[in-house]
């Protein structure tokens, strides 16, 4: 039970015992308690009717490629099979969800809801501390375009954190149709807006100002200037209302104001925020977008939105909105904030003096207390407990 | 909810529903079936000590590379990181848990008993029919090299696979050191050894034969071709032993013997058959070895072995046996044996005429019976049911 001494063999194994960065070993309570976490949110879902769903790790790079920037593509764990197609390991479940609606549900005009657990990897070279390999939970709701699903979604996101414990976290809303309406209405391009929607998402107001120096229809745009305010509780809306003229913004906010009332309905008005400043994945979500953000943790612990185009790139032309949950950041959150998981049971060790008689006897009583759900382990006297 | 049908994109879109080669979707009560799996066999493990532990699916090359042959190595699927590291997707749990054991008990000289749930990944070109993405649960208990430890692990696996339903299986036992034993009295070299050892596996008695007739030590070699006669009930124990003289292999038999007497005392014994002549994965297996078998499928639905000499790569020098089950296999022999699952409770739908009065009493209603756990659907009156 020594480190081998060769000095050369010791250096060998101490690199064998690494995991390569950006992923990590769990035991002990912490494998319990992401468990238990899993099951509270997999079973909460199941209470909504949703059912899970479990599409391979490896998929197509096609299935992916849609959606996504050139930067992000060069993030996937890539390889090519022996026909030479190119195989990637998902670096999330929506659009492998949203292939399997297409194919297994491609006739039904019924909402569809499922909900998933797993892993997903990319290869973030550049982003320190971040995971590469992340274990994700989610929700998609699909072929339902409503007001209504979009408020199950967002309580289901809701009553799944607060199953979980989790007591001190908000659900930031916006919605992507609010400015793509006062840049259609101002008439820029694509480019420009991307370029755009870059200089607000990293809040360089400098540079979107003099981008919008540069362009026609100045007085419209001026307004994107002020999405960074357009952030608080239910009385944004009435503000943002007031910013426009355009039939597409002003549809927006009043989507969001009913998606509230119903919100409101659900009795969980309380966990809601807008924030008509996030731009995040914009070209991905066609309506209502959200994040949740949780004290102890930075990032969002889970985020989503409605997804109304992507569907059709695997043939069925149907709406959709879903959420996923990060749970590597909410069980950060879970120990920030202090929440009591319910602890393991310790085994209890039984032990015997030898073969025969003394083992028949011990494992009896350790069959009998297994049958009723405790853990036991069965030991030879002098041997040392577990470790 | 029409296919596109101008007919590039519509060939586009067949495309990108599939998956690829070896992999497949799984969903509704097939999915619902594997968790509850999953969960009975992780829960049965948990009442004979076992913790879980979840290493990652990305590893460094070399956690694996040390058993393996050069034709397993190119099944694996490899990339290279940032800093020119192989890293490769985990084939297997077994040397995994080594290494974490060897990391986090590096100092410990107590029984561990660790279990795991998750997917493997071998990139099986040749193997038609054979999934490339399979999900294994298994158990290693480290720091133990008793009969008890064997008889132990091989008691957990014939409850692990009773708890799930299944009834018709046998659990067949041999043991790497008779075989071993039999070789090295020989004295032939590793490569001869390796050599009889595939005409044994491929059942080429022709071959084997011919390579024992090459050698000196004929007669003793001769045991090897009865090897695939010593297949049966536990009186293959004592015909095995009055075939050898040497001390290895009978110290084998005598512990083949002693660990069939401790698994008679856990009542087990009727799940128990011999196979002295399964040399699969001999330069890995140390001692005794196992598969089950059950109706229904042809391969072995579990597998497992002592692997004493595993741990010391790690730089942790003790003995360890272990298990895995393959989950998907499982599944099949279940269907195919008709074991009844519990059936998912299919959601109740609950409608409403509108928003406001009418949502709220539905919302109420579906709040009560969601509580209590039942799932629960709420629909706008006159939009069809879950597909």
């Amino acid at each position: 039970m020594q480190m081998q001494n060769t000095k050369g063999q010791s250096k060998i194994n101490r690199r064998l015992l690494h995991t390569p960065e950006g992923v990590r070993d769990r035991y002990g309570s912490m494998v319990a308690n992401r468990r238990h976490i899993r099951e509270q949110i997999l079973s909460r879902m199941r209470t909504y009717g949703y059912a899970e769903i479990e599409p391979p790790t490896l998929e197509y790079f096609d299935v992916f490629s849609g959606e996504m920037s050139t930067t992000s593509a060069r993030k996937l764990y890539k390889f090519s099979d022996a026909e030479g197609n190119t195989l990637v390991l998902r670096p999330d479940f929506t659009p492998s969800v949203a292939r399997c609606v297409s194919k297994y549900f491609a006739e039904g005009t019924d909402a569809v809801r499922l909900c998933y657990a797993g892993q997903t990897f990319l290869n973030g070279t550049g982003l320190q501390g971040k995971l590469r390999e992340v274990t994700e939970l989610g929700a998609e709701l699909m072929n339902e375009g409503s007001v209504a699903a979009d408020a199950e979604i967002i309580a289901l996101l809701i009553e799944t954190l607060q199953c979980t414990g989790l007591k001190e976290f908000i659900v930031s809303i916006g919605d992507a149709d609010y400015y793509k309406g006062i840049c259609e209405e101002a008439g820029i391009d694509e480019e420009t807006e991307a370029e755009l929607r870059d200089a607000l998402t990293a809040r360089n107001y400098h540079a979107a100002e003099r981008l919008i120096d540069d362009l026609q229809m100045k007085e419209q745009l001026q307004v994107v200037l002020m999405l960074s305010e357009l952030v608080g509780d239910e009385s944004v809306i009435d503000r943002a209302r007031q910013l426009v003229t355009n039939a597409r913004s002003l549809a927006a906010i009043d989507r969001l104001d009913a998606v509230y009332r119903t919100l409101a309905d659900y009795g969980i008005a309380a966990h809601i925020s807008f924030d008509l400043g996030n731009l995040s994945h914009f070209n991905y979500y066609t309506g209502i977008t959200f994040r949740a953000f949780a004290r102890g943790v930075g990032d969002a612990v889970a985020r989503g939105g409605r997804y109304d185009r992507l569907l059709s790139r695997f043939g069925k032309d149907t709406p959709a909105i879903g959420f996923m949950i990060s749970l590597d950041d909410l069980m950060s959150t879970l120990q920030a904030q202090g929440v009591c998981l319910p602890e393991e049971e310790k085994p209890q060790i039984i032990t015997y003096e030898e073969e025969g008689a003394s083992f028949r006897q011990a494992l009896t009583q350790a069959r009998e207390l297994r049958a009723q759900g405790h853990p036991v382990i069965l030991q030879q006297a002098g041997k040392g407990g577990q470790a």
